[in-house]
């Protein structure tokens, strides 16, 4: 016998990727110019020549000590060079036994996850949130509490979260800047989050853990500021991934860090490390864990990025849609027009529209539109967002 | 509270890994030359120029299509590439729709468990056996039921496996060429288990998975046929990896083939795709994906580990240890020269000889000999062995 969760989480793929495989199938059907498909966080913009520089100078050393096994946690001068370049930036301790490099930010929450919870365990995460988020809570063993993010500025709702943590809270789960909605937590929301749970861990006598997800740290519009998590709250794990910043989705590569702040970050640290034994997790790829450590103060491109924000921005609200106003990732977060977003997002694909309901986000009433796209694909689009729009103003 | 299971995990790293890093620091106090380290499967024979090759060409690509995410399962071409190869090199069905592509051969197994167990069920392991395998089946929540290999040909003993499969039994993980005892299962001893686990299924009402893992498939002597497992039982997944075959260990990739035979493949396979998922895995390395299309069929190279092979079995024959003659993989599974393996590997350390003791295989009294090292590691050792027997002959 199959296990049925298993089987349910392999044959429904996330609403996200189903859209997007209807999407290669459309454009196959009518031609890729034709379909306007906002449905992943594919990164548009290619990664920075210093990336393809540093894999070519690396191909030229020793096969052997090249591809051969890395220590677990990584190659000892990568988790170096990342844990100098956080003290540089960042101006918190940081040392490179507190770096576990990963195969990207989704094996650093599932691990993290496993890390710091007992089955049985509630996590709490912020709605609207990355869909697989819940998956992974539930391969802890854990159930997954939903909290609302603050209406309408999308920032932490303090109250909300004080009233949802716990006896059984062993993690919160944060990520700003964020996807979908494009908010990034501002110090003194962060800050009140970092007193709430240094509250509640007095109140309930038990260890609560802060999980930051932050691929989208360096995609930010307008020089908003990004607090480093760390610096707010000591028992903090921030999980970051390359696939953004660096526009490596595919290769699979970042690192948990677990905040030398924490007064048992060792102990934290050997739980994450046997996490990800337990996992299946043998060490991040060798090759591409050599290549951050070349790259890893290359600046990330955002302009595309910007551009796009205020394309589809400004048509949108031309339009009459609303929105969010994203101040980092690239993600719209657009209100439906209709309140099931299922068959808002249905009726959109009849305009070749492909556009993420907000149900799998868990909430309703929205959509999520992906900019990391082709500038090309925002002004054709238009015509379609007008006929749309039309089409319930009917 | 960190979970204590993988602080354990963490904490205490398994004896191989323990021995290799203990290897290191004894490198850098004495000189490398005077450690004879026999700890580790990391290949000593560089990838072949085809795997640099097709890097190059590869990183000639556009950047955004070349490292963007591929589907969870892989690269569609990738796949096809690979079920092409196992149709024409083993004559069995093989579709593209039942290759996962896997962050390497722990991934795939970890994954494979997860698929086809419920928590609670038994997974069947042959002692000696690969200690991560307990590991990772109880990750999965079952139990790891051990039961030794035949005596003296290290062959499956099917008397002994018909005791063990009961009413909880969901998998038989086998691994032919084996570690750490380098046998290969003959086909008649692999239709033995196959006419087992077909009685067995139908006496005990359930499906019964034979898990095969293959990492050290290529790598054989004299010629040796290793039967392809899927051609001799129908609910096979084979758990590959090109660690070995390519040298590629660090790089992580490998894939998981649910067989066309079984009869549900495509509900397997979706369980497969939903562990995946579970366990944080979103597709694999991309780049050595790609390579590995370009290298399918590239021939490993195993005379430098039948050179070496050669002259550790005539070396230590002469010396007066008993082995048992590898027909593949490049391990030797030596007995130890006194009942507790790990008090002879701790004496043999003090030679410089660092051997791995059988205990965490599962079995008591011998000690496994990699021999995918330098040559004159080999050479250079034989005084220490020499000098380890007449320690005992007192």
């Amino acid at each position: 016998m199959v296990n049925e969760r298993m089987y349910g989480l392999g044959n429904e793929p996330s609403a996200i990727r189903e859209l997007f495989a209807y999407g290669l199938v459309r454009k196959a059907e009518i031609g890729a110019d034709n379909v306007f498909d906002f449905s992943i966080g594919n990164p548009s913009v290619p990664a920075p020549d210093a990336v393809k520089q540093a894999a070519l100078d690396l191909l030229d050393q020793p096969a052997v000590s090249l591809h051969g096994y890395s220590p677990a946690a990584g190659v000892p001068e990568v988790r170096a060079i990342i844990a100098e370049s956080i003290r540089r930036r960042f101006g918190v301790p940081a040392s490179a036994e507190h770096i576990y490099m990963t195969v990207g930010a989704a094996a650093s929450i599932a691990i993290s996850l496993s890390a710091v919870t007992q089955p049985g365990d509630e996590v709490v995460v912020i709605s609207p949130f990355f869909p697989e988020y819940k998956v992974w809570i539930e391969t802890a063993g854990c159930t997954c509490v939903e909290v609302p993010a603050h209406v309408p500025d999308f920032q932490l709702d303090i109250d909300a979260l004080a009233a949802a943590i716990g006896p059984k809270t062993s993690a919160v789960i944060i990520n700003t800047p964020n996807n979908p909605v494009g908010a990034v937590y501002s110090r003194a929301n962060l800050e009140a989050l970092a007193d709430l749970l240094a509250a509640k861990e007095v109140e309930l006598g038990r260890e609560l853990f802060l999980i930051s997800d932050e691929p989208y740290r360096e995609i930010v519009y307008e020089g908003i500021e990004v607090p480093y998590v760390p610096s707010v709250y000591a028992r903090t794990i921030v999980c970051y991934s390359y696939s953004k910043s660096l526009s490596l989705p595919g290769e699979r590569i970042g690192y948990v860090f677990v905040s030398d702040a924490m007064d048992d970050a060792d102990r934290v640290f050997a739980a994450v490390a046997g996490a990800g034994r337990a996992l299946g997790y043998i060490c991040a790829p060798v090759l591409f864990q050599r290549v951050i450590a070349a790259c890893v103060d290359e600046p990330s491109d955002v302009d595309a990025y910007a551009e796009n924000r205020a394309l589809l921005t400004e048509g949108l609200s031309a339009l009459g849609y609303e929105y969010v106003e994203p101040q980092g990732a690239f993600y719209l977060w657009v209100r439906a027009l209709e309140d099931d977003a299922q068959a808002f997002s249905d009726r959109a694909k009849k305009h070749e529209l492909l556009i993420v309901p907000s149900d799998s986000f868990g909430v309703g009433g929205w959509v999520r539109i992906s900019y990391c796209i082709a500038r090309e694909t925002i002004v054709n689009s238009m015509p379609a967002f007008k006929a749309l729009m039309e089409s319930y103003r009917g």
